[in-house]
């Protein structure tokens, strides 16, 4: 399936709503517990939501319109979370992603890109060449990625409880490509 | 972190919820397309979850109270949703599983279970012996195998279109466990 811009928008415009719906007023049981070591909560991963919204897509997007392949991006942190999710709820952290993806998508759209446009390139600090249509994909592989990290952290709490079923259990057979 | 009945149903209860934000009216493109071969959409994965919700979960959760170990659960149809999905809608299917779903944990709710039910012993035909608690912990780890699975079969369809970062999107070097 090729990146189709109108795709890719109704998949990103639903991940507020779809980590709204999961995780607000869960237990903190589920949404503050890791796979352990230094590996994310559900709370980290929100929080590296927001990060992205602020400093990687849009931004980058507009460094390939405006720059092309003449600057770099700039790398993304992905750490920022432990320091700037200090002292938000959930809730907080949640309502902030679904306002920053909105205004993103809304500026996505102002844009205006014809097809044409989605070719071309920008230069990734680690990657090299990419196109903007790969970017937007990225985007939509990038929240499938940490929807995919909740459900195995979560179900990771539950290792021990589930007993035999545990094998039957694919979610608990992966084993934390993303962390 | 041990079984807790509470915690249990507040991630059960909003399963439902989660599926609804992500996938109604989400193009078919999306929702239609696994992973190749016999692989699963996320319509089919839905499909089973509504199936689940009638003969797996609550029905052996009685097994269990009312029979013990003295009959085995009935095997459970993995490929039911191929059947009994048809002609129905995806938005059908999730208003299907979210009425099952809360009827299920009406019951559940209703049972008043104490703390020394969780411990009673029923019989799975494969697994052999297994607890009430574990069937409760096992039915929360469904859920996040499934979502765990949409999320990937979800992103495979833009596998190609994310160029090099597929190198750094975990949910696509997942290999499909659930499958």
């Amino acid at each position: 399936m090729e990146q189709n811009l109108e795709n890719s928008m109704a998949l990103l415009e639903r991940t507020p709503a779809t980590l709204n719906a999961w995780l607000r007023d869960l237990p903190v049981a589920w949404t503050n517990c890791n796979e352990g070591g230094k590996t994310w909560s559900a709370y980290d991963v929100v929080g590296h939501l927001v990060h992205g919204e602020k400093t990687d897509w849009m931004p980058r997007a507009r460094i390939i319109l405006n720059l092309g392949e003449s600057r770099a991006f700039d790398p993304f942190d992905r750490l920022a979370q432990f320091r700037d999710s200090k002292d938000k709820s959930l809730g907080e952290l949640l309502d902030e992603f679904a306002k920053l993806r909105a205004e993103n998508l809304r500026q996505l759209r102002g844009l205006g890109l014809h097809p044409e446009d989605l070719g071309r390139r920008g230069r990734h600090p680690a990657l090299g060449l990419v196109t903007l249509s790969e970017l937007i994909a990225a985007w939509v592989g990038h929240d499938m990625t940490h929807l995919h990290q909740i459900s195995r952290v979560l179900a990771h709490q539950y290792r021990e409880a589930t007993g035999p079923w545990s094998a039957y259990l694919g979610v608990l057979q992966c084993t934390g490509h993303s962390a």
